[in-house]
């Protein structure tokens, strides 16, 4: 038995070789239209998730479908390594989006192929292309590749690769609470996030968490004519507009007290890879007809997106906002605010701060209401975690360039519940691109995502193991 | 002939004499369905102009019923008086509003009845008993009494009833500019408004103006999702509530600069009568479930809604406001915003002046529009007025309380256009009270404020004339 990292080279060349029949394998699994939020498509999700498992089988994975109260869950197994490597949990998902609408594919979305762009780059055309199918099969040709080549996989891997992503996953939380014990493992892997750029790899290392909350003000217990009640009513749009109008100091920081207790200013070195990104205002805001950062001031716009935590008020409605004029104080108005977290910060301690802040602020003959709609900690993968550092140098082993640690805003929903409810860390290494169209017609993945990104799963594996 | 004063014991017997057939002939103009906004009752409202117009006709005014492009306006004219006393325009309307919602009378709406209040107030009950039908009748059996004792009329009147002040008066503004030699007399009166309360007259001295703007602020060209661009872009609900969260300082007022040029201090014998009304909190916010006067501090609340200007944001909208959580940062908002004008402040430059004060406060990245909707000066009736002394005085004779002198805070819509096309000032005497039910089911009109309204004119126009 070799070692997996001596074995690495001759898996890479297996992976080169293997190149044409990868993507046919991928191309068979795109071809199933695994729609799991039309009920329509039950079956096709049942025949995608026993391919995956199929396919798992011929690896040497013990695999199982195993049934939910929606679409079922592909858990394949192997405890391969010598012993001492980390245990690994791979998350991905076989389902896709619905099409719609589909008059805008140039071609049909069930029927893959290889097109090119007019920069030369080839790629591959079909839905689940890249979400997440493509990104999925990256990691599982590595795997294969590995056994050819060694007999055995480099370390024990569980793989989980559900149906329900796309629509919520609204099983695979019981699912994995039910079954914590056989997935508490040392480390969830991911393949389901972007790169950089088309050159630049990226390891997602932190996910904002969420307080969505839902702020009502009530003063009168009706509404009123202002050209009666104005100057002697409290308006609930006055009191709104004066309490999320203090939300934000003129440097744009949050001015809740505590708000930013638990975050922690980024590593230097950290710090110092997200500037040479070189990611200008103009870059990032630019294709929505925006220029200026709107965030703290003297922050990078990559630090504000995704290393701070943020308020926004997300709606807010009050009065009349039909056409036209009435002259009406309203009874009532509403706000929904929501609060992007990373680090530590408590989103129980936030959305109290908030009500507090709110409350502290309200003038009298106001009464308010709160409803929560969301609070999620952030997720946030140390960055002296071991695990990081080895992927970091695989990446850049690979691709030839350092790998950008990156914070998403958005969320992945069970990486959460991997670490609360498992306890286990989660490495998200992935190598979709902006112009991917996840999720939109003529949905895409670069054939170099899909050939880099299996030789960096091979390097990652190696070096896990290593 | 005798003079109007000598004549005026005779003139207020004869009322008291007649006011059963007074009621008779109110009621009669009660059953009709003049119903201006439904096109359903045209011809009501015909049968109640040609009704307004034969009444006064045998009370010995010249008359006629004026084709507009709506309902008809009776227009009639009695040129008596002595050659000195000022010629006066009274404006009223024979239309009443729609009944919706039916069940909700106790009796049918056009069937007027007499009925008595727990507290054995007597009233007149039926649509438009008191807005306008029952007030207008007010002046006309004062007429009608006068001619019957003096044989003529105190003073050159010319009465003015349109049909369509229910659903904006909308050919009446053009038909007083067409006809502005006709109608530019020396005072309009107008029987429309309210008594302080059931023991107390009142003479409406001011409408506030009104300035109405909506403003849009539109930062991205697309709603945007807060996970990715939180933090970075600017939002445009955030822009509105610091900006309209600033129109207000801590002590209630009005932050735009110049915003109280022309607004002046009440003349201390007002402010004393006022301040004698002991109009508490309590007793006006009361009944809507507030208690604090939410205008200027250190104003009495009679002066904050009748006297002083105000800004109010009567509608705000923008973002996600369905039910539950999204997490979108919005392209646009918008809001509307409106300012009760007083004394001599320039509409004009109140919206100009809103208009800076927001643009002077809008961050990068954040666009704006201003749409108009209403741009009217305050109406207001010099204290030294002589008329309007004359009708305090006789007001006081009448109920044995001086008169209040009030500010409303809505307006009737035609009295701008008195003194602004006619350069005529109006004299606003009316004897609704707080619980008529104007607009609303079971309307009402005490018989006290009938009877005693129509004496409360007979005065008016002997002292007039005097």
């Amino acid at each position: 038995m070799t070692s997996a990292s001596q074995a690495l080279p001759a898996v890479l060349d297996k992976i080169d070789a293997d190149l044409d029949a990868s993507v046919e394998r991928l191309f068979e699994l795109l071809k199933i239209q695994s729609i799991s939020t039309d009920p329509a498509y039950k079956d096709q999700c049942r025949a995608a998730a026993e391919f995956v498992a199929d396919d798992l089988s011929s690896i040497g994975f013990d695999t199982g479908v195993r049934a939910t109260g929606g679409h079922p869950i592909v858990v394949a197994k192997a405890h391969d390594g010598n012993g001492k490597a980390p245990r690994v949990l791979f998350y991905g998902h076989y389902d896709v989006q619905p099409v719609d609408p589909i008059d805008l594919w140039e071609a049909p979305p069930f029927a893959p192929r290889i097109a090119a762009l007019p920069d030369g780059r080839k790629i591959i055309v079909a839905r689940g292309a890249c979400d997440d199918k493509g990104q999925v099969m990256t990691f599982v040709e590595a795997c294969r590749a590995f056994a050819a080549v060694t007999g055995q996989l480099p370390l024990p891997i569980t793989m989980m690769i559900e149906g329900e992503e796309e629509c919520g996953s609204k099983h695979l939380f019981g699912f994995v609470e039910d079954n914590a014990a056989e997935f508490k493992l040392d480390l969830a892997l991911v393949c389901d996030t972007s790169m950089w750029d088309v050159k630049t790899p990226a390891i997602t290392t932190s996910l904002r968490g969420l307080v969505y909350e839902e702020v009502r003000v009530t003063c009168a217990d009706r509404d009123l004519h202002s050209g009666l009640f104005g100057g002697a009513a409290q308006n609930p749009l006055r009191v709104l507009a004066q309490i999320l109008g203090a939300l934000h100091d003129k440097n744009g920081r949050v001015t809740i007290p505590g708000f930013y207790n638990g975050v922690k200013e980024l590593p230097k070195d950290i710090k110092a890879d997200l500037a040479r990104l070189k990611l200008t205002p103009k870059a990032f805001l630019g294709e929505v007809g925006l220029k200026v950062p709107a965030g703290e001031k003297g922050r990078m716009v990559i630090e504000q997106i995704a290393t701070r935590p943020t308020a926004e008020i997300n709606g807010l409605i009050g009065g009349y906002t039909g056409e036209g004029a009435k002259t009406v104080i309203p009874g009532q108005a509403s706000a929904k605010v929501s609060f992007r977290l990373v680090g530590a910060q408590d989103p129980k301690k936030i959305r109290d701060g908030f009500r507090k802040f709110v409350r502290d602020r309200l003038p009298a003959d106001a009464k308010v209401e709160f409803s929560n709609f969301g609070l999620a900690p952030a997720m946030q993968l140390p960055f002296d975690n071991p695990a990081l550092v080895k992927a970091r140098a695989a990446l850049a082993a690979e691709w030839g360039r350092k790998a950008v640690t990156v914070g998403e805003g958005g969320s992945i929903p069970i990486v959460a519940d991997f670490k609360r409810v498992l306890g286990m860390d989660t490495l998200m290494v992935g190598f979709a691109l902006d112009d991917d169209r996840v999720h939109s017609p003529n949905e895409k993945y670069d054939l170099t995502s899909f050939h880099k990104g299996t030789r960096s799963w091979a390097r990652i594996l190696a070096a896990l193991a290593g």
